[in-house]
């Protein structure tokens, strides 16, 4: 943590002058990462990782709930194993660290560190599934992923970043469809009930979509700055995996049957797309319910006899219901307040000489800073009223500030005019065609982001080439 | 798993025909990992992940509840950082994975897959402590590492394997050992407690510490055939790496000093040491406090009416204190007994028509497979009873088995010759020579295991050179 000499908590970057430089100064100061000697490898420091720790919790426990099973598989990839996949390797190959020697020997084998794992997983599949009782299986793995990346910044795109992959395999197409279309459900309800960020969902389309997948859903938020983040992803494979490596199983009848099969994940990115949304120019905005610390305690005129004892009476008795700290330190109570406000804590409770005597103390939101002076008799009550208010409030203005982003266009110049004014989603009607769609990359610097489940009527034509019309298409610039 | 054609589970090796053999099976047919393509890389399949993420569970909330953070650092390490503590790099350097290329291009540095990561939290303190205020810093990560291994069995000794690692910096010597100390005692509450694993706690001598380590504290215990398995370390380097780092903090005088430092670590090996130790000829056996399934419920004659409701009623009513499986596939009630027997579930519970008639059902403890019919009136406590039961049972066979082959020997042909006849943990004085232990280790296979806190004075002189004995040792063969 950078202090002057004051022990005052510097000032960050202006988040509207500089969005860029204000993330890194966020995710800096706020504690939650410190650079490696590694280019694009980050050290996640003890409040970044309680985050993720978080996050990591509550999906898992979903996960559990729909019958998924945790596993670990190992994250050395052969190069023969990559090659099995055409457009997979096609995909991936091009941006994974290959291990050449193995102590002092040369390796007969390269080995690659998985940028992901569905090679192993259906190398697995192929032995361990023989017959529809084997089915199905869905396998999920915690695990941290390697892409050698030219860019990078942190959470949003790092060498090694961590995740979980699901891997599933099926018996009928419409299991393994179903089974991508019930994730990005799960990962929906993380992001808008978890995290506070509103998300589109929908499909992505050909070119976009993962390589060797069939079908790839999306989650896609917008920042702050009106850049997409893409939030989550699941894939439905078909089997084209089960093809190329030769995963069958014997049906009910007898029958000799390829399985169908899927896989998603979720990353450290997510803690990315949470800076970007909710923080501001004091720093970090945690919503509630994933807040490590909910509520900071901070002792006003500390050496006064018995505002110690009171602290910690109430730090004891709000431990019970919430995720509390209370912070004795010899720094002045500013120091504290610009401190916590960084980290993004959700609720600071102030409690001096005289709040003691009157029997109240002083509450402030995050968010708005709003003060409030309750009584200690409803101090859970208020404390629970304000974390719920905080985290809607957090969504309601990250769902607002999309809205205001968010533009119908019905050409290509219309579309690169919209995002060089007010950068955010543009929906525009699509033939179809990837030419199309190059078109737009080329001539508006923008990505189809999304085909959204909910598609509208906006016109009859495809905003490039003027034929009829198939799909709307949320465009974006993206991260 | 491999079933043969009659649907029964297969016969595994006689454990005490083939220790080894018997060994790999379990692993196997339990369904806790299979093989992959890269030689020493397992896949952990959902038993044994389950196994290992229920002792995460409870090691992580010791960990915390005693100060310690969680953190997550890279994989990589560049080569000159690993070089810059000599003894460590000596130690580890030999054994580890070289990255060299990223994507198409040749690595200007080539980067190893950390073996440990040391260095790299060394790096991370030199930057980070400055004050004593940032003191006393208590890291610990969950991940995986790389060791470049020629003999690798599952679990035992993998070329990747998980594990946690902690790394600390404090303002004074005695705190950091104090640390190594502490932490020592919390594995150990682990080995008792949850894997029903006696131990002993001692110290390492130089020759076996850890690369870098001014002292290594460890837990042996005793494997079923008479091996030893070290189990958790924990080391106290004292200002060592921080004067090779460079690591120092401004102490309450305004001085410059250096820190003192702990790191440890335990693995899944702690997996391989709970089957040695309580595995039998019918397979696993998991003690009740870390088993992920403690009962399976198998309904008897399921097709009957009321067998599956009733066999449903009793898993949601022992759901609320228990982990608890029912199994109600098409299997014969024959082979589900074989199936989890295999797998090491602590308790199963017959239930059939005629037990419901009597209110009541048969549970069977898999350790000695003693059937008791119990009025389900008294199901919670019969169950908890029995669970305790196991747990207890199983702790003092363990001990029984470590107290048969401990004994106590004045020269190395008797350490030999006891070795011989029954492979134990054999007690015997030494000068505290290092040639004294080569001696040992080339006379008769065996290497110190640990030089126990619990010291006795069994004779004056050094089993090799007659000279006056400084330490009683315990010595053995070692996995």
């Amino acid at each position: 943590m950078s202090k002057d000499k004051q022990g005052v908590v510097e000032a960050i970057t202006n988040r509207d002058v500089d969005f860029a430089r204000w993330y890194t100064d966020v995710v800096k100061k706020a504690g939650l990462i410190e650079y490696s000697a590694v280019k694009g490898c980050m050290m996640i420091l003890p409040y970044g990782y309680a985050i993720w720790e978080q996050i990591k919790s509550e999906l898992d426990r979903q996960l559990k709930a729909t019958g998924h099973e945790n596993v670990y598989f190992p994250m050395f990839i052969p190069e023969s194993l990559l090659q099995k996949e055409k457009d997979h390797v096609e995909g991936f190959a091009p941006e994974v660290a290959w291990v050449t020697h193995g102590g002092e020997n040369e390796l007969a084998e390269r080995l690659c560190i998985r940028p992901t794992s569905e090679v192993l997983f259906c190398e697995y599949f192929a032995n361990a599934i023989q017959s529809h009782r084997d089915l199905p299986k869905k396998y999920n793995q915690w695990c941290s992923v390697v892409r050698w990346e030219k860019t990078t910044r942190p959470f949003l795109r790092t060498t090694e970043f961590l995740w979980q992959e699901g891997h599933t395999a099926h018996a009928t197409a419409e299991e393994a469809k179903q089974e991508a279309l019930d994730v990005l459900e799960i990962y929906a309800d993380i992001f808008e009930n978890l995290l506070a960020m509103p998300v589109l969902k929908g499909r992505k389309t050909d070119k976009e979509k993962f390589a060797g997948a069939k079908e790839t859903y999306t989650l896609e938020a917008l920042m702050h700055d009106g850049q997409a983040l893409q939030s989550g992803t699941t894939h439905n494979f078909g089997d084209g995996f089960a093809k190329a490596f030769g995963i069958q199983y014997t049906n009910k009848e007898n029958k000799l049957e390829h399985v169908h099969q899927s896989s998603w994940g979720v990353t450290t990115r997510m803690i990315g797309g949470l800076i970007m949304t909710h923080g501001d120019d004091n720093g970090l905005i945690i919503p509630p319910r994933i807040a490590p610390i909910q509520l900071v305690i901070i002792p006003v005129a500390m050496q006064k006899e018995g505002v110690l004892d009171k602290a910690n009476e109430l730090k004891n008795r709000l431990s019970d219901n919430f995720r509390v700290k209370l912070d004795d330190s010899d720094r002045s109570p500013g120091w504290k307040y610009a401190e916590y406000e960084m980290k993004g804590i959700p609720l600071r409770l102030e409690i001096g000489p005289k709040d003691i005597e009157a029997n109240q103390a002083v509450l402030v939101r995050r968010d708005n800073r709003e003060k409030t002076i309750i009584s200690l008799d409803n101090l859970e009550q208020e404390v629970a009223q304000a974390l719920e208010g905080l985290q809607k409030a957090l969504y309601q203005s990250a769902l607002q500030n999309r809205e205001n982003r968010t533009s119908q266009v019905s050409t290509v110049d219309e579309l690169k005019n919209a995002l060089d004014q007010k950068p955010g989603f543009i929906k525009a009607m699509w033939c179809g065609d990837v030419a199309c769609e190059n078109a737009v990359k080329e001539q508006a610097t923008a990505t189809s982001r999304l085909i959204p489940f909910a598609q509208e009527q906006l016109s009859k034509t495809c905003l490039v080439c003027g034929k009829p019309a198939t799909d709307m298409v949320v465009w974006g610039r993206a991260y």
